[in-house]
C-alpha cells in the first residue's frame, strides 16, 4: 500500500474526506521557508467552489506562510503517521525544519507553490478564498483547487484528536444508504 | 449506560467532543415550533469564549428557526442512534416533527429557548455570537454557554459522515502523550 498511488480526485467529493474530521497536516511555503503544521479545526463550507474552513493561529509559526502566500496545502495523515502527526504539533517551524525532523517527503504541487506531503493518504491543493475573518478569528477560507487522493484503501485509517494526547482511529463503517434520499447521498 | 447521566462540563474542554468530528444533531425552537437536523460542516473556533462555527444551509427547515431564535442546542448523538440520525437527515421538518418521528426526547435547557435531546451523550446549549458571514456563506459562529456531557463511558462512539450514506463508527485510542508539550494537551 505504501507509497501510497494517488489520482486526481473530483474537487466537489473531498467532503467525504474531510467531512469526518480527520486532524490534517498543512505545508506551507513562503520566501524560501517551508513549515507543516497539525490542524484539528476545520470544516467544510462548500461544494462549488471546494470550500474549507479552518481555524490556524497566529501563534503558529505557519501563519505568516500561509497569510502571506495565500496558498497552503492539506495533507491528510493514517494512523502510522501518529508519531510524526504529534511530533509536528510539538515542535515550532521557527526551530526545527519539520519535514527532514520526521522524515516526511516535500514534493511539488501543481497549482500551488507549497509542498505536498508524500507520504500522506490525500492531499488537497488550496488557495486563499476569503481572509476577511483572519484578524478576528484566524479564521481562513481556501479553496481547494487540486486533490490527490490514495485509490487504496478505500477508507483510510484517519485520526482524530481527542485531546490530553490521544488520538481516536477512524473505526468500522455503517451504511444506512437504503434510508438516504438520493441528492443527500 | 442509557439513559445516559450527564454532568456540567467545562466550557473550555468541549473541544474534547468537538474536534474528533462527530455528526452532531442540531436542535431548535422558535415561534411555537421546533426542529432537529443534522450536521458535519462544524468545527471549534475558540476555547474562550467557547466558540463553535458551523454551515447551516438556508435549504434546511432549521435555517429559519435558529437564525430567528439565535439560538440552538448542539448534541452529540452515538452509534446506537445512527438509525435516528440517516432519518433526521433525510426528512424536512416542514412536514413531519423530528422528535416524534424518531422518538427522540425534548428536554428544557437551561440557558436557551431550544430543547436539548435526551438520548445524546452531550448537549450544548449555544448563543449567536456572530451572523455576518451568514449572508455569504451560511456560516454561523456560536458560543456554547451551557455544555452537559455524559459521564460514562469516557469516549463515545460517535458517528462521523462518510458519504453515500455511510458513518464512520469512532474507533480505539492511540496516546503519544508523552509527545505532547504540557500546554499543547
Amino acid at each position: 500500500m505504501r507509497p501510497y498511488v494517488k489520482k486526481d480526485y473530483p474537487l466537489s467529493e473531498i467532503r467525504r474526506l474531510l467531512e469526518p474530521g480527520p486532524v490534517v497536516l498543512v505545508s506551507s511555503a513562503w520566501r524560501g521557508e517551508r513549515d507543516i503544521m497539525t490542524m484539528g479545526w476545520h470544516m467544510m463550507l462548500e461544494f462549488t467552489p471546494a470550500l474549507v474552513a479552518c481555524c490556524i493561529s497566529s501563534a503558529n509559526h505557519s501563519f505568516a506562510l500561509v497569510k502571506g502566500s495565500g496558498e497552503c496545502v492539506i495533507n491528510l495523515p493514517t494512523a502510522d503517521m501518529v508519531d510524526a502527526v504529534a511530533g509536528v504539533g510539538n515542535c515550532s517551524g521557527g526551530e526545527v525544519d519539520k519535514f527532514s525532523a520526521f522524515n516526511l517527503t516535500p514534493v511539488a504541487a501543481a497549482r500551488v507553490g507549497a509542498p505536498l506531503i508524500r507520504e500522506c493518504y490525500a492531499n488537497f491543493e488550496c488557495r486563499l478564498h476569503d481572509a476577511r475573518m483572519v484578524p478576528r478569528y484566524n479564521l481562513f477560507i481556501w479553496e481547494v483547487v487540486k486533490a490527490h487522493v490514495a485509490t487504496v484503501p478505500k477508507h483510510p485509517k484517519t485520526l482524530h484528536y481527542r485531546g490530553e494526547g490521544a488520538f481516536m482511529v477512524a473505526g468500522t463503517s455503517v451504511s444506512r444508504k437504503r434510508r438516504f434520499k438520493q441528492a443527500y447521498l
